[in-house]
């Protein structure tokens, strides 16, 4: 599927540092920005922007900030050829941390917000608009936002000027169908933007929600290695850019990297489909239950954990 | 997804036992029996039908020659609610080996074969309709299979009496459109008759290639608990019955014998995403070489592989 308009923003540092709390060294950023960059990545989301006051350095690591100076240390002597994200939460960041572009090696920056933070988001985008960045709008967790409300976001969205908006299955609930419903749906309520995909593999649909959401015209693309990110993570990078076949892209970096930084990380922490991610995905619930008892002693005990979530669905 | 027509098939004894020689033993066959039955699935597909005289069963166990004790032990005195299923090799039987039905609990044969061989199946299959078994044929690794070999081989399973007719992704290589493309192929090919889609997961497509199957009017669907099969494994039953949402199907008992039975092999043998296994998958390979590493202590050598993988295409 070649379409010249298709970016793939990989997501590795910013969604996989959310199951480690960003404890990846420098060695581990460098080697995922250069064999990104080799892969032909478009974007390489590095972390989150937030103010130091909100959270201490010394439990979060560099990767909650992206500190100009923390950006230096990764690009070194290096050409940078590939973008740098950074995605800021609402509420988390104050206007004022945000340098002006010409200050920054940040290309991007990615605001995140729930349907009833819209306004917010707007006036964040603007800002960072206004102060040289490219700028999206990710809105979370759609799959659990009536009707009236979405298209009363999406009306706010299509009136501003960011460009980008960003549908994300925060949950991992949405079958192939739901995508295609919801993509015709941004596209037509937000003409002349551009709509991207942010997927989660609960229900081992990651990527083919990510192909359907090709096929249906969307065009910005989140992936991460080897699939690393919260709960079940991501879609596979090494997976789409297969996928892709563009030959900008280059699948052996994406191969190798994988076997000398992610693989050692696999051992130690849980990502992919397990069946509490799979519950919470057919539940459409947020995974943090999953997450507790991954983190627990008790991973293992399912069935309990299963039945435990049906009733918090039933109890509404 | 609600269609009466549609039949489930569990082949994780069957698929499952390609990853170790079918040692379950007796309890774990029995409770899978019993919860497949609980959660409202058609089929189960307990083995392959063999000659005892092609294997020795000190090597593969019982569930290679389905006899009639065997599967006598696991019905003990429970009411059999659920068919089961076992498939036959061609050139690995015996005509004279296959019981007449009404001295056998198995309820349907499927006929595995190759392109070059569907004349071979046929009469296999049509020996085993006469011995009044409902059967099958599953047209395997069809993606290395060339348009007039496939068009030719369709046109004999046409005339034949073969009532269902299987899609096979052996190798894992297919994308939701091949899988329309092909479904509808089939569908007019072999009018009359029903489609059976049998996908696997090195892309982590099974699932969604089993739901755009669906979609495409297939309607006889092979999965395992948890994807237990060979290589990347199969569509799991897990996530296919929460999709069908069909109240006749039960998902618990699914989870349940997960915890119980399929965890535990879960923790010996490594079935699923890989990166040999999507190696093979994106490059249309059968997955011996993949399986062969991820059994060496070479698993996390995927750069070699890949490499070797990307050669032995590119030199045909």
């Amino acid at each position: 599927m070649f379409r010249p308009e298709i970016k793939v923003i990989d997501c590795t540092v910013r969604d996989g540092g959310l199951m480690n709390k960003w404890q990846f060294d420098d060695d581990f950023v460098r080697e995922v920005y250069h064999a990104l960059t080799e892969a032909g990545v478009d974007y390489m989301e590095i972390g989150y922007l937030s103010s130091e006051k909100s959270f201490s350095r010394d439990e979060v690591g560099p990767w909650k900030f992206c500190a100009e100076a923390d950006l230096q240390r990764i690009i070194g002597k290096s050409e940078k050829k590939i973008k740098f994200s950074a995605m800021a939460d609402i509420g988390r960041i104050d206007y004022d941390d945000i340098l002006p572009k010409a200050e920054s090696s940040l290309d991007m920056i990615r605001v995140a917000c729930y349907a009833h933070q819209v306004d917010a988001a707007i006036d964040l985008a603007h800002h960072c608009m206004d102060k040289g960045y490219e700028t999206t709008i990710n809105l979370m967790a759609v799959s659990t936002v009536g009707i009236r409300e979405l298209d009363e976001a999406l009306s706010d969205l299509a009136k501003s000027r960011v460009p980008v908006i960003y549908l994300v299955d925060s949950f991992g609930g949405f079958y192939q169908e739901d995508i295609e419903t919801l993509a015709k749906k941004y596209m037509e309520a937000l003409p002349g933007k551009t709509i991207g995909i942010h997927a989660h593999n609960n229900q081992q649909l990651a990527f083919a929600n990510t192909i359907t959401s090709i096929i249906a015209g969307i065009n910005y693309l989140d992936a991460t290695l080897y699939g690393i990110g919260r709960g079940a993570g991501n879609c596979p990078i090494e997976l789409l850019l297969s996928f892709l076949k563009n030959p900008k892209f280059k699948v052996r970096p994406l191969i190798q990297v994988i076997e000398k930084q992610i693989l050692p990380w696999r051992k130690k922490i849980d990502w992919g489909y397990f069946i509490p991610y799979m519950v919470t995905g057919v539940l459409n619930q947020h995974p943090r239950s999953a997450m507790a008892i991954m983190e627990s002693d008790k991973q293992d005990e399912i069935t309990a954990f299963y039945d435990a979530a049906v009733n918090a669905t039933e109890l509404g």
